[in-house]
């Protein structure tokens, strides 16, 4: 059997990603559709609107064959961080392809890549900008492209990785349906995922976009997860924490223990808080991940750690997807976790333990010990 | 100018509170009531149902001229050093008498103290005891005398801190008026405290029981401040945290850490959280107490450093009150702080500044930083 890997979030899972699982197996003819996806918390460092195994229960039921969860050590990072996190779980899950959207499908990413080992040290000095504008202004002036768009960035990093790690996984980028992802507003059958979260969050109807199912869930919502909800916890701890154990923080760099603690102080909501950090030197992305790392004490050396021990946790399958599970299963090089036990939960797959542990704040239910993955049988 | 001392948390300032001002003065014949008042939380670790400048209004509304705040390592402890650190306060201030209610004011107090000192430590022995039920097991066989009244466990420890320190101050143990402190239902003029609180979180009235500016505040609360608010706060960190930081956390003894972050694993509900840790060994108050360190992350090193540092933090005064300030405010031994300034909120007051940045979730305004003192005056 031959498989395909997506990389996903489907936060929530909607009609757009049915045709990326489409044109995922016309363009690959693969028996068998791989998908890689984030847990209960989003790349930007976000809770989920609908929780992982919903969002699996979705995916599993609209084409893909075998759901597998990216950590969150590998999730809930930079753009580069996270395509090598899940490229190299797609890698060990023995995929031939990958197929993904990119804003522009017919750059030659490859080349870029090429062109990033010739950047300057210098061109990435200034304590001004982002990282991203730095990055742009030296691709830009190598080969008068510049990746702003996310899933052209994405893209680069697919390849990155591909190349760094000479996996032989086949790439390919493809055009993006209907609306692009800063779209805000629903028309059509296509909507982009956070239009629809914006419009979950206002009791709008969003039945012609999403599949059935998912729409049933997402009317059920009475509040969306979000940093407003979590912004106590955080508030407090940041208030409460010696300021030594707040550096030991993933990405608490540079003295930005001292701003977060201060805007704590004085900010009783989080749209005020985060206003507060923001600098010109960092993305509100990566600000929000520091957020998470923070309220879940995620230090430097527990990522470190867990980097070192990537495991391939199933959410869920079908028939196919078993029978694919049962071809590689010898043959992976990484642990496949099906049901966590008590001594996993405080081992191996801990960081995603304690991250299911804060999402049962927002549902009560309970995300990972002992939970055994969706198995969606064949309807006749 | 001869002042006497009380020693109050004012949860809410009720008619009660009233008649013991009107005893004091009339027993000591002093010019001046002095209030030592809890802050934000209570004796067993609780947010009160009005903040401390709320409080003070009412006292000073009400009698007392000089409201001093009893800070947080000697507020939030069991009745020995709560009672001691209290004692050592008015001392300080320089009340020449200090008049408290007991259950039966009668007792020889002083005579208890003089049993304890002939305690064998094997009758501490026991695990599946409270120090309480150990400790009256003794007194009992010496004395014939149970404290197992919470106001007689208070002036014993008046009593045991006087003559330990060898303070000059008068004590005066009087009867309680009225409803006892366990009684639960409203009746007449007087109600106890816990009553009130219960009748404010049923919104049933409570005008009869205390002053009307009390009422009035009381009638706008629509959530009771209480753990289980605070409960997501408690249960994320205590699942977050490494173990080794818990076991720092003040009075987290003996192996009780694991024992709270596997209740806060299993529990959504601070109700049931707190059923689940309860032993014979510990009582509720006990346990909330840790709570309430372990959500401040109040460690056994910042308690012993805080302790060694007492000072007297002016919650409000009337005139009589400034007056007598100005009388003793050049004999005093301790630091005298009206308003908090931003250095101060992280040397001496910090944990009374922490605990007030908690109790900020419930009411949103600021307790500490700059803050004046209330000011009463005169009307004629």
């Amino acid at each position: 059997m031959r498989a395909v890997g997506l990389v996903t979030e489907y936060n929530p899972f909607h009609n757009g990603h049915i045709y990326h699982i489409e044109q995922a197996r016309k363009i690959t003819n693969a028996d068998v559709v791989v998908a890689v996806m984030s847990g209960n918390f989003t790349q930007r460092g976000e809770p989920t609107i609908l929780d992982k195994w919903q969002r699996t229960q979705a995916a599993l039921q609209n084409g893909v064959d075998l759901v597998v969860e990216l950590p969150i050590f590998m999730a809930v990072q930079p753009a580069h961080r996270f395509a090598a996190g899940a490229l190299e779980l797609l890698n060990d899950l023995q995929v031939s392809d990958v197929v993904f959207g990119a804003e522009h499908p017919l750059w030659d990413f490859a080349n870029f890549v090429e062109a990033e080992k010739h950047f300057s040290q210098r061109g990435f000095e200034k304590f001004n900008a982002t990282y991203a504008t730095q990055f742009n202004q030296q691709l830009s002036s190598l080969t008068g492209h510049s990746l702003t768009d996310p899933n052209d960035i994405l893209a680069f990093s697919y390849y990155k990785a591909k190349l760094k790690n000479k996996y032989s996984i086949h790439l390919h980028p493809i055009n993006r349906l209907g609306s692009q992802y800063h779209d805000q507003t629903i028309k059509g059958t296509i909507a982009s995922a956070s239009a629809i979260r914006e419009a979950v969050s206002k009791h709008e109807t969003i039945d012609q976009v999403v599949p059935k199912q998912t729409a049933d869930l997402l009317e059920k919502i009475k509040c969306v997860p979000g940093w407003e909800q979590l912004y106590p916890l955080l508030r407090n701890f940041l208030i409460q924490t010696p300021l030594e154990h707040l550096q030991q923080i993933y990405q608490m760099a540079e003295g930005l223990e001292h701003r977060y603690r201060e805007a704590a102080e004085r900010e009783l909501t989080f749209s005020g808080f985060i206003r507060r950090v923001k600098t010109k030197r960092y993305t509100y992305s990566r600000l929000l991940r520091v957020c998470l790392y923070t309220v879940m004490e995620i230090t430097n050396d527990q990522v470190s750690q867990a980097s070192t021990h990537p495991y391939l946790h199933v959410l869920g399958f079908n028939e196919q997807g078993r029978e694919y599970l049962h071809q590689i299963k010898k043959s992976v090089q990484y642990p496949l976790l099906t049901k966590i036990s008590q001594s996993e939960h405080d081992g191996l797959v801990n960081l995603d333990y304690r991250a299911g542990k804060l999402y049962q704040m927002f549902t009560g239910v309970e995300q990972d010990v002992k939970h055994a993955p969706v198995i969606l049988k064949k309807t006749n």
